[in-house]
């Protein structure tokens, strides 16, 4: 009997920590998860207008940057670092001539957003994404997220901005 | 006391006939007030999101164009004509170089919003703008509306834009 009760503490010793290393593997798992985000966040496209943004070089975009209720108020108020639960998105398209709008303005002037190119985020969340300023990035294109690679320079590139809080997009009026 | 009567019948009737025509006249008035907005419509900065504007020629202009719900309906379900209480507005600014972001990026290619330049609207009433295709177009420059003269070729330009309802511009998705 005392041999069973001996056993079945060894038994029980060993689900433990069998159990506690796979919780901390589990936890060193998440830690070394890619601190950029896999899904798009909700309802973006109905936020409100931060600003816009165009980009030539070897971009051509033109491109439109919204931000959750969150991010609008930080922006109205001027709240430097973000609060957590901001959201920035950056929606982005080819900046492609309206051949429509030139003919009727007579000259090549107007140039409208072409084909969507990608969406980007920022999330601000100190605690998630503290190993990059507090942001998580988020770069999709035709829905799907960017891998691991694409998305390592986003954070030392938008480290850069640091006096606004790492966030290049200001406020148009 | 009859004469008495007769005279306060008499100033009531003129009384009547001189309001009648003061009326009268203001109807006139505002049948010929010239068909564009004076006022700017309320609330549009939290407007959400059509497309974006991007004019080079002498513009040199970037910008956003947002709805209100009634404009945002309607073009997310391909609503032409537009209904009654469709409201779109494009906020214009200067399309400005951005020295800190091209200082980042190692080379000249961001343009960002400058200056405000103007703010647009076209509000949707066709009874009350039935003269220029149900449309009233607004322009208004510090606050500002433009005169009778500046706003005269505003609804013959739109009007090429007929398969669109008046409109230019198109849903970015």
């Amino acid at each position: 009997m005392r041999r069973i009760a001996f056993l079945l503490i060894v038994v029980a010793t060993v689900a433990v920590v069998i159990a506690s290393t796979a919780l901390t593997a589990g936890q060193a798992d998440e830690q070394a998860a890619p601190a950029f985000l896999t899904q798009i966040p909700a309802g973006y496209r109905d936020w409100k207008l931060i600003s816009m943004a165009h980009e030539e070089g070897n971009l051509h975009s033109l491109g439109a940057v919204l931000g959750n209720d969150v991010a609008i108020r930080a922006y109205r108020e001027g709240t430097i670092p973000f609060p957590d639960g901001t959201i920035i998105v950056a929606l982005h398209y080819r900046n492609v001539p309206s051949e429509e709008n030139n003919k009727i303005f007579g000259r090549a002037q107007s140039f409208v957003p072409g084909a969507p190119t990608n969406i980007q985020f920022e999330v601000k969340d100190s605690t998630k994404y503290a190993a990059t300023g507090g942001w998580g990035f988020g770069h999709f294109q035709n829905g799907k997220p960017a891998d691991a690679a694409f998305m390592k320079p986003c954070f030392p590139c938008h480290a850069q901005e640091k006096a606004h809080d790492l966030v290049f997009t200001r406020y148009a009026p």
